[in-house]
């Protein structure tokens, strides 16, 4: 049983705004709050604000602070704790961000990139608790990811593991914002994907996407034509079954490479529910080789809302 | 510096032959012989014949072994020892081959799959010495692979990972073996390049292949193709660069999946040589993510002829 009266701050440290929490180690949240990232401002601002919520948060005296987890955009070095180029930074470079909070805090800080922590996230406290390995996959702007071994994050040569998105489905494909072609990333990416479907709206006329939206497609998201599925829209299901299948491909080459075949996926295109799961779990089973196909499962992630700072705490309570 | 005056036996167990070798710590076979595998004749035969040669050769008293390692085909439990279906043994179901070796022979006895042994015969004593993670490839009638993280071997969760020929290029691509569509191995395996190459000479009458086999087709190999591009046959050089691409995207998803950008490559196709290696680096930079483009290289294994043997000693040596 986790010790209930450990806990952690989880800082989850975006482009636009750094939201802070108080983790037990039950994974449960008690005090929470965000500030803005000030990314304009360069990187001694953007220093003063994350040290800002944590000092906030670690005078509460109720908890007993074990650690500081951050969970960070950018290349990692895990021993230094540096953050190397985050992107949307402006002149970050290369920071010694571990070091700073340890030294002004005085609490033990460790520092990963919102991918893996995002994987750590879901071993320690959510649906990865009860698998030994596991490819995590997050489903947003773009598609990112995380492995998890034998319990252990695998972080590759350079921290960077775990890149679904760039799996390649179609080497002839479309161009993907990486410079590669075929990417899963430039079919299933929440930008790519909305682009892809208000393109082949202008054909489905009959669709529902268009009452729900009143005929403005600029208001199309990934919830919308969710919804248009559950009103049993047959283009938004198709949309749906579309980006499963795809996913489903990219997956399949995923599990041969790692011989890891259960799938955690969260983000806002799982959001697609049910329907996108199950088009997945079958696209990749009758991909993968015969002799993984019955072990291959797909499921959501445990972490929803507050994923980011959940996970970046879990950083804390991760026995390496 | 390794001891040279240690010793293993390694067993490179084929569906054919058996080859047996006493292999140094240097990785130098001393002494090695081959039997017939008599798949034919069912399990009890084939332990006969794998017994036969090990006992043959562990009579010489000049060599002191420290252990027997076996390659193998099939699904392989190494906590156990034992060998599940390899694919062209007649009714052989799940043997505790280790078991039995250790019983009859007094030895400690090492066993693990054909893939996972080229990439620690490549780690022990190969071009893998100089690092500590790769992908190693072997181009043969399949394309396999095994993996090396920090100096060890990943298995994935059956021993299974690394195949490397049933990653996707295009999803919508040939029919593989393995039942799905457009694996790296329906493209580069040896059957289904030299028919592709077959077919594309109907209309490449001026190629250079023609004259080398006198007409006759049948005759058509990996290395024909090669001697071809050596003397500057267009067709040839364009089937190697083909492979090359072909190859170099497939390696590209492997690199983004796993962080991993040294690539190893054996087999039968890697005798296409200089050019094969430039083509294929080439693509895979092109298509990697930016990050890791300029790490990217991929070489040629260092074991060649017994590789089989020398992969399979490397167990007795390999510390976990």
């Amino acid at each position: 049983m986790p010790d209930k009266k450990k806990y952690a701050i989880g800082v989850d440290f975006g482009g636009t705004s750094i939201k802070f929490g108080i983790v037990s180690q039950a994974g449960k949240i008690v005090r929470k709050m965000a500030l803005e990232t000030k990314a304009d401002e360069g990187p001694k601002a953007v220093i003063k604000q994350i040290l800002k919520g944590i000092r906030e948060l670690s005078k509460d005296e109720k908890y007993k602070i074990s650690g500081i987890g951050v969970g960070s955009p950018g290349i990692i070095s895990i021993k230094k704790g540096t953050v190397e180029n985050p992107p949307n930074i402006r002149g970050w470079g290369k920071v010694h961000l571990g070091r700073i909070i340890e030294k002004e805090t005085g609490i033990k800080t460790f520092v990963e990139n919102d991918a893996n922590t995002a994987a750590l996230g879901e071993l320690i406290f959510g649906t990865g608790k009860l698998f030994n390995s596991f490819v995590m996959v997050t489903l947003g702007t773009g598609v990112g990811g995380g492995l998890i071994f034998d319990r252990k994050l695998y972080r590759g040569e350079t921290g960077g593991a775990g890149e679904i998105g760039h799996v390649t489905i179609n080497m002839n494909g479309k161009r993907c914002n990486c410079g590669s072609y075929g990417c899963i990333e430039a079919y299933t990416g929440i930008n790519y994907l909305i682009d892809d479907v208000r393109e082949l709206l202008g054909s489905r006329k009959e669709s529902k996407i268009y009452e729900i939206l009143e005929n403005d497609l600029d208001l199309l998201t990934p919830k919308i034509i969710s919804m248009a599925a559950e009103s049993e829209d047959e283009f938004a299901i198709s949309v749906i079954n579309d980006v499963g299948n795809n996913l489903g491909c990219a997956l399949a080459t995923v599990c041969n490479i790692l011989d890891v075949t259960t799938i955690i996926i969260g983000g806002g295109v799982a959001g697609f529910g049910k329907r996108l799961f199950e088009a997945i779990e079958k696209t990749a089973r009758e991909r993968v080789l015969k002799s993984l196909a019955p072990r291959v499962r797909v499921m959501p992630a445990k972490l929803k809302n507050d994923a980011g700072i959940k996970g970046a705490s879990a950083l804390v309570f991760y026995k390496k």
